[in-house]
């Protein structure tokens, strides 16, 4: 088996195992079991249990990423597009509940992994929503007058905290979505959405 | 000394040393050194040092809440009071680093601390918002199809991810006030503001 097998291997059996009995829990010996090498082996790749969380974190949010530009790609209103995002990020979180508590908890941490994620692939993630409010505002869809950064935050932080309180229990998922898109339709456009 | 003299005097020592050392690196040995107590005592008041954490927390809530509630009882626009809500938040997260991790992150670490905080002191500060929002709805000046609930998770995750990230590195706290007051009176308002 090669090099890059082997780690695509691991990185594999780390998801099912992180999702079977959550990122706290799993031990790196199941990781070995589950992708059937020794545990020396996945040392030689990864250094630690929370190395291996944050490769199979980057590599779900890549997965989160090509997904929604798909959705984001086929749409050309703006207004919708930013629907679009809300709408597959809830799900995404509500589908995936240990990326869900990576984004909500080990992301967190420790600044180092805040630094890391901001401007790496998660950063790259946040970027989609920047990328649709200055297609709004190039459009006058939405106001000039936004700081995109800030805007941006707002609407990742709502959505991160909704995914975290109110997605528990499932909640109604698109009462959720229509409450998130009327408010930042209204937040961000430059004329009032009824 | 009394009992809750003591009680409080521990709280007041550990407040001083979590802010000086952090809460991961602080030790009870320095909480009890600043309290001018023995190890041994603060174990008769406190499980460990996350529960001292979270009597902190507790307290340093509570402050919160006395606080604003101040400002906002003296102010009859509900318009502005969103606006006071926000400063105060992100004012508050600025001055008061320690709290602000233990909200950007030890909140987080344990579903027990989110259940717990959900539904006490934390759960109390963030009603706040809640009634701003059915008093805004019952003037008419915010719309009345809001859903409250989710309308306060949305502005407080909006506001807790403005104070991690754009906070850091003292930027410009009135430019993200203005702009977060602009987004949400927009988000909540009837009516459109310019």
């Amino acid at each position: 088996m090669k090099s890059l097998d082997k780690h695509r291997k691991i990185i594999l059996a780390a998801t099912k195992v992180f999702a079977k009995k959550g990122f706290f829990n799993a031990r790196i010996s199941d990781i070995a079991k589950e992708a059937k090498v020794a545990d020396g082996t996945i040392y030689l790749y990864f250094a630690n249990k929370l190395d291996i969380l944050l490769s199979v974190f980057a590599q779900e949010t890549e997965k989160l990423i090509e997904e929604v530009s798909t959705l984001l790609n086929a749409e050309a209103d703006v207004q919708k597009k930013l629907v679009i995002f809300i709408r597959h990020h809830l799900q995404a979180m509500r589908k995936n509940r240990p990326l869900a508590e990576v984004i909500h908890i080990e992301l967190r941490h420790t600044s180092k992994l805040i630094r890391e994620y901001r401007t790496n692939t998660f950063g790259e993630y946040l970027n989609l929503i920047a990328a649709i409010i200055s297609e709004g505002q190039a459009q006058g869809v939405f106001r000039a007058d936004l700081d995109v950064q800030l805007a941006k935050l707002t609407l990742f932080g709502a959505l991160d905290e909704t995914s975290r309180i109110w997605l528990v229990n499932s909640a109604d998922l698109d009462h959720a979505v229509s409450q998130l898109a009327l408010l930042f339709q209204n937040a961000f456009g430059a004329t009032k959405v009824q």
